[in-house]
This record gives C-alpha cells, structure tokens and sequence, in this order.
C-alpha cells in the first residue's frame, strides 16, 4: 500500500510503487513467518518520503536509467526500515505504524537479526547499483553518522537540562542525515549537475530536520489513536524532544517533578504533562524552530528553479504541504 | 593483544597486529564509553581466524599491497565483532571473551547500535579497498547467508528432534559461510588463480564447520571458568548443538526430561545433563564428524601444494592444529 499523499504525484506515486516492490524482492528468507512480518512493515504505509525526495531530485539529472534510480530509492527506505526495527528494540515499542512491532511480535531476537538482515539488503541493492566504489563510500559515510548521532542521543536520556543545540544536532545526525543522503543520491547518480547535488544535500538536511521536529510535535498534539503508538511514551523513556525542552525552560517548577518520576509516571501524571507543555507554548516555539528549516529549504530550493522549474515546483509543493501539515 | 597461537607464525602475526590497528582506527565514537566498549571487546584476545585464513590464502596470490589485504581482513574481522554483539543480546549473554559483554554493561539499547556501527564500519572499509563493485557483491551475498542462517536457526530453538543434518545447515550458514568468504576473499583479492580461489572457498567451509563442530564439543569439555561462560547456559536458552544431538539418539529416555525443563534447569540437573552427553558419547560421535570436515579440507589443501609448498604447509599446519585441538 503506497501512502495517499502521493495521489497527487501520478508520475512518483507509479515510481514509488516499483520502489517498493524492489525492497520487497530484496527479502528471501527461509523463515517465512519472518520474512512475512518484515513485508508488512514494508507494507504498511509509511509515506516513502525519503525515497520520494531521491526520485525527485534525480529528475534534476540526465540519467535515463529510472530502474537504477529506483534501487537507489529502495536501499534507502530499507536502510530506514532496518533502523526503525532497531529502534523499535531500543523503545521496547508494542506498536510500528499501527501494527504490532516486529520485537513485540517475534521477541528481540528476530528483530535484531531482521534489522541486520534488512542493512545487508539495502547494501545489496546499493552494490548491484550504485555507479562506483566512491558512491557507494559516501553512502557508508553517511551512515555512519547517522549511527553514531544514534548512539550519541542515547547518552542524553533523561537530561533534563539538555541544551536544545544539542537536540538539533542528535536529529541532524538521525534524521536529517538520510533525508540528506538522499537527495544527494538522487541528484548525484540522477548525473545533475554538481550545483544541484551540493544543494540537494542542503536541502536534504534542512527539510530532515524540520520533518523531525514536525514529528516530535506530533506526540503532542495527536491522541493514541491516531498516532498509531500510545502518546509521550517516549518521555517515560528520556527522549525529551523540542517542545518539551522548550517547555521546561518556561517553566521548570512544574514541569521538572513531573519529569523525575521518569518510567513511574502514571496516565494521569502524563496527561497533566501534556497540558503543561501547551501552556508553556512548548508547541508553539517547536513550530517556530521547523519553520526556521523549512524556509531554509524552500529558499534553497527557489534557487535551482531556473535549472528545471517544473521539477522545482514539485519539491516545492510536497515540502510545503509536509512541513506546514500541523500549522 | 594478539593470542599466543600466533607466536608460531610471525610475519601473520605482525599482520594480524596491524589488521587489529586497521580495525580499531574505523572506530571513532563521540560517546567515548561505548567506543572504549567496543575497542576492548576487539583487543580481548580473540583468536582472528578469520583475518588469518584471509591473509594466509592472500599469500598465493601475485597481490604486493599488503594494506589492501590487511583492511580486507580487519573489515571480515569486524564483521565478526558485530554478530557477537548481535548474538550477545539475543542469548542475553553476561561475558564474552571472559570480560563484561557489551549488553550487560550498557544495555541492548547500545549494544544494538554498537553493532550495527560495526556492520557499517565493515562496509566502510570494503568500500574503500575491494577492488571493484562485484567483489563487494559478492561479500553482501555472503552476509546475506550468514543472516539467513541466523534467523532459520532461531526456529530450531528447543527442537529436541532437531534432525542433525539441519543443525550442519544452520552451522554452515553461521560460521561456515563466513570462513568460506575469508578464504575465498583472500585468495581472489590476492589475485590467486581461479583454481585456488574455488578451492579456497570450499575449505573455508570445510574448516568453518569443523571449527563450529569443535567449538560445541568445547562446551561439554571444559569447566566456566576455561570457557569464560557459564556451561551450558545455551542448552538452557534451547540452542542444542552436536554433541547433545546425537546424545538424544542414543539415550533419549534419559536426556529428553531434562531438555523438557527449559530455562528452570537447575544447576544439579545441568551437571546430570553433561554426564549423561559424555556416557552416551555425545562428544565422541561429535568429534567424528568435526573429523570428517577437518579430513575434506585437509586433503583439499594437499592438492594445493604444487602452487605453492610453503604457504600451503603454513595453513596446513595450522588448521591441524585448530581442529584437533581436543584429541
């Protein structure tokens, strides 16, 4: 199932239906109860933003080869697939976009297995592809970043003084990284022009940014049901994201006990912490912050209108519409 | 430190110092605990079979650049690290080289991450040394097995019907696939003859397998403190392994109960379990087979021996001396 934002992309949308079935020819396993759970993750309608974005900016290039552009896509959403398992692990997450998670299904065995299997495939796909050794180095570079920014998040679980730079920086590294990577990709194997890869890359990351800090808002301001996991559960766990620690520096009397029971607080507890994020207007100096990149992007992005308007008012539209989604 | 079995072989040794170098420099953490985790865990003294066979098939090829062949070895060796640390979360496992494993001092959440970095900072060194794309095709295929192989054996946990042949599967998938690759990457990026790689992916296996072979046999013949693990703490997590196989063919009345215990094994009825394998010559018939694999690639290497006597003696002599290392 491809996700409805893309109804209004014919030419994308059809893209990205093929995208995904690479990623799931990718999968072969014995096990196929396994195999099974991993193809409804596939399948469950995440947007396939960051393929999407890579598709897009390729069509800045001359490259005729969409089969090739369309396993770089792929081996890109497998690598965020095999994280989001991973991740899922680290939560102890019971649900991954309204499905039971594959550790809370098949235990943390197989998802660990099933993670590592699924960055072998993207690397497989990535080495039937990718044009030479040195783009493929890049990709590997990249990854490494957005590994270590992962471990790096780790070490500031409940900090509760955690400088909001600091914030930035760990979601630049996780998800801005790959949103970067790929519309680099993209534009580079897309063979554009190097103006337009350089920019890709910046664009890339200033849209990951902000489509992170749009999620992190998310958790305050949508219920249990339609987020598809049960909400501030992240909090219990110490991952104190942008409107919270905007919050706190409003208003620390209140907010700082509450903060302190850490996995003790109860459903009653996290509701008045939810109240108290919004009076703070924790939401709304997150929102200020993702507008910040957002028009970072944008500005970026009128610049290459005048190498191919038409492809530039595509990114244009899908990045407004997904960043300004809340506001 | 490097393990005194390589006293015997100094010039390996040297480069098995500098294949270990090559390792420690990819790692490079801004978390400098969960770094200094990982480097210890490379320096514990593991055997480096892996780089060793590497190098060892390196030299029959015409290859002169010994810092290709040593990254080549180090990125198969920190392949190795990684699925020790995946395999650490999944057995729950305290030690690993009789020090603190990485998950029972930080965690499965970084040990998660810590083995995936791994898994990257492999690829990262593959990519800037293979020779070409196909080379590193080949490696993904291979760790696409090796995955595989892991994930199909979690399905044979507490199968005290587990047909033996099944179990030699499982471990030519697991360990057999990677010393396969060893070999085979040495002898093909040493650019050896076709011959010689053939055949050296062939040993590899043989040797894999009979070294997995001997590796399980090792449980039921040491005491914790020589294996550096508590004994048979992966019986109790339903990992029946050759000896204890073909235990159950011979005495099932006996043996069968105990297995249907599970986890609540207790100690007395542990140490009734490993008598019980010895008496029904569990170990004996075990070793049988280690022999048969030992015995296939030793007379592989023989044929070897025209192309090169001295390299061949070399890896002649230390496979002998692996494999009967309990007889």
């Amino acid at each position: 199932m491809i996700h409805p934002l893309w109804n209004e992309y014919p030419q994308l949308q059809k893209e990205l239906k093929q995208t995904l079935t690479i990623m799931q020819q990718s999968v072969n396993l014995a096990n196929k109860e396994v195999e099974a759970a991993i193809l409804t993750m596939m399948h469950s309608g995440g947007k396939m933003l960051r393929p999407a974005y890579l598709l897009l900016f390729s069509y800045y290039g001359k490259e005729t080869d969409r089969q090739k552009m369309m396993a770089l896509a792929a081996s890109v959403e497998t690598l965020h697939t095999a994280t989001l398992i991973h991740d899922d692990i680290v939560d102890e997450a019971a649900t991954r976009r309204s499905h039971p998670s594959i550790q809370a299904t098949f235990g943390k065995d197989v998802a660990v297995y099933a993670g590592d299997y699924l960055f072998v495939s993207c690397f497989k796909i990535l080495a039937r592809y990718a044009s030479d050794l040195k783009s493929m180095e890049l990709n590997i570079d990249s990854m490494d970043r957005i590994l270590s920014g992962e471990i790096g998040q780790m070490d500031t679980r409940y900090q509760t003084d955690l400088p909001i730079e600091t914030y930035l920086d760990n979601i630049a590294g996780k998800t801005g990284e790959l949103f970067s990577l790929a519309c680099f990709l993209g534009a580079f194997e897309g063979q554009a022009s190097k103006t337009v890869a350089k920019k890709a890359k910046d664009i890339g990351l200033n849209v990951g940014i902000a489509f992170q800090i749009m999620d992190d808002i998310l958790d305050y301001s949508e219920t249990e049901t339609q987020l598809g996991k049960p909400v501030l559960e992240d909090v219990k766990q110490g991952v104190y994201s942008l409107p919270l620690l905007c919050a706190i520096q409003e208003n620390p009397t209140e907010i700082l006990p509450l903060l302190y029971k850490k996995e003790q607080l109860t459903e009653q507890e996290t509701n008045e912490l939810y109240q108290l994020v919004h009076t703070a207007n924790g939401v709304t100096q997150a929102k200020q912050y993702a507008e910040k990149y957002t028009t970072a992007a944008l500005k970026s992005l009128k610049s290459l209108r005048s190498i191919n308007p038409e492809v530039t008012d595509m990114i244009y539209r899908l990045t407004e519409h997904l960043l300004k989604r809340t506001q």
